[in-house]
């Protein structure tokens, strides 16, 4: 079935298409007894104005592109959610679109946004290490959210959200170690890896250096490739491993709270009990990590109000044509029930 | 920076506008020379072809909306995740939309359809009644995705992809009495809900009535209003009250895994073991309803799949023209560590 038009609706009626406008429009210029019978029609066909003929500035497809790398990442998906009533608010809509590991993102940028008219980007996750000459190539305002701020990039003009990962993973292992542990196992990303799963082992690092405890790379935990980066399997997966090596630890920081879950069911089916045999650290601070058996004690970062600067920094770009702004988030420490401190 | 064209390319190049495109698309009439000189500075300017101009079936804004309610809901995220790979395998892009739980997704959709161009719609998740008059409204191919199937409700010829969730409530229910629970509480929506809450309801005092146990309405635990539905903090909430009213059960069955979740840590908070103390029962299959501790009993939706027929079948409306097509999964009974057995 087609959609009627005003064209339709006037004929019907009898009158002119700028006399239906009129009606719709509550022009006093029309005398009640047409304006009824015109809305009449309207309602009896459903017709919908068409609101890009009635709104100029609705008419072009505004819309905002939503890049992602780790989709099912629950932590996105927050974030994905407060976007999209954001985007909304504005007026515009939002389309989402998956990045695979392996695919260039600004590459994607440029392609989509030739192809659609597209008045913004955001893009989410991942590593971000492009040229500046490269980047130039996106020419709509853009946002790197929770992309980690590697030193030496060359993008330091960009609008860019997210928390301080060297710092606050820096913080986490501090915490770690006033609670007596030395053998902190870390689960992190590979060798490859250049975005957060870095800063958030460089934080572990440094923090193992300034309190004297030597770093021992034996208690590296890469997650796998090969399975879904940053989630519970992986957590599981690798915390197998360690336990079946017998390498000694007391505790285990994992660098997000989904792969910590799934490090605590690996000790658990390994039964042992966390804290008292294990203590268990996450990182993101997810919902699920405050209503886990045991709660775990983690990095919460304010994921709400990350998301809400993220699109209001893209629509001050956008409107009030700043050229950038960086904004960096305080992370919180949470105390749950999953690290222990080890008596002196 | 603006996007160099084809037209700068061409003048740089000293070359006709028709001998760019002949080089970018290898055709055989152009000498090696120039060619050569045309590619080194469209990589040199970074020109990326203007994919809407070379494809005319690209060039319509081909787009396909997801108009979801509850888009925080992990079980949503799963299926969005596949949602996009399915739509992007078709050189389609995906609007995602939320929809607030008191806005009317037909009206929501029929603006949309207006403003962008769009050749289908996902309805993911929420109550849908909605006369079949006003269904009409919709021009474009649409799917239903895990909506329940009302019984009476005139939307009889749309495409609906979902499990039979009073069956599979039925089924769970079934079990509980197996173990030798008679007093099952369930954590369910509310009075008004005409969706997936008052199918899986039904399915559970079918249940009871069938193996001769009244249906002890006292033992309705409705989600509260003021929370956000089927997460966790409502099930925590509502089994923090349940508990404190005293009220005698034996087994908790929550409508879905993050409510169950958010039921197991109230119950741990309230010095409760699950399953010793109290079993607990939930819906989905979520992945952490496996890595929880203990891992939750549940009915498992084949959400993958759920979600590529969705995609399946609204691309066989669109290209293929079939006028609708209804699939219904089946779920499974994924036996946890929540639930124990009653000695006779």
């Amino acid at each position: 079935m087609e959609n009627i038009t005003i064209i339709e609706i006037a004929k019907m009626c009898g009158v002119s298409v700028s006399t239906v406008s009129r009606a719709m429009n509550n022009h006093p210029d029309i005398n009640q007894e047409t304006k009824d019978r015109v809305m009449q029609i309207i309602k009896e066909y459903h017709y919908v104005p068409n609101n890009s003929a009635r709104n100029l500035k609705r008419s072009d497809a505004r819309s905002i592109a939503v890049l992602i790398k780790g989709i099912s990442n629950p932590f996105f998906s927050k974030m994905i959610k407060v976007f999209e009533q954001e985007i909304q608010k504005h007026k515009y809509s939002m389309v989402l679109q998956h990045i695979e590991e392996n695919q260039d993102e600004v590459e994607v940028a440029v392609q989509l946004q030739k192809e659609k008219r597209l008045n913004g980007i955001v893009f989410l996750g991942g590593s971000f290490e492009h040229t500046r000459k490269k980047l130039k190539q996106i020419t709509v305002p853009f946002v790197l959210s929770t992309t980690g701020m590697m030193k030496g990039v060359g993008f330091g003009d960009c609008s860019l959200v997210s928390v301080d990962d060297f710092k606050e993973s820096y913080r986490m292992t501090e915490y770690l170690i006033e609670q007596g542990h030395k053998r902190i196992a870390i689960i992190c990303a590979d060798e490859k890896d250049r975005s957060i799963g870095k800063l958030r082992l460089s934080g572990y690092c440094a923090a193992l250096e300034a309190h004297g405890i030597g770093v021992d790379e034996s208690l590296f935990c890469r997650m796998k490739k090969d399975l879904n980066y940053y989630s519970m399997e992986n957590g599981y997966a690798v915390t197998k491993e360690l336990l079946d090596s017998g390498k000694e630890f007391t505790a285990l920081y994992a660098i997000s709270d989904s792969v910590a879950i799934g490090a605590c069911r690996a000790l658990w089916d390994g039964k042992k009990r966390i804290p008292e045999d294990y203590s268990v650290a996450g990182f993101d601070g997810l919902d699920i990590a405050s209503y886990y058996q045991p709660s775990i004690t983690t990095i919460r970062q304010p994921v709400e109000e990350m998301a809400e600067a993220t699109i209001r920094i893209l629509f001050q770009m956008i409107e009030k044509e700043i050229p950038y702004e960086k904004q960096v988030f305080k992370g919180e420490l949470v105390i749950g029930e999953s690290v222990r401190k080890i008596p002196e």
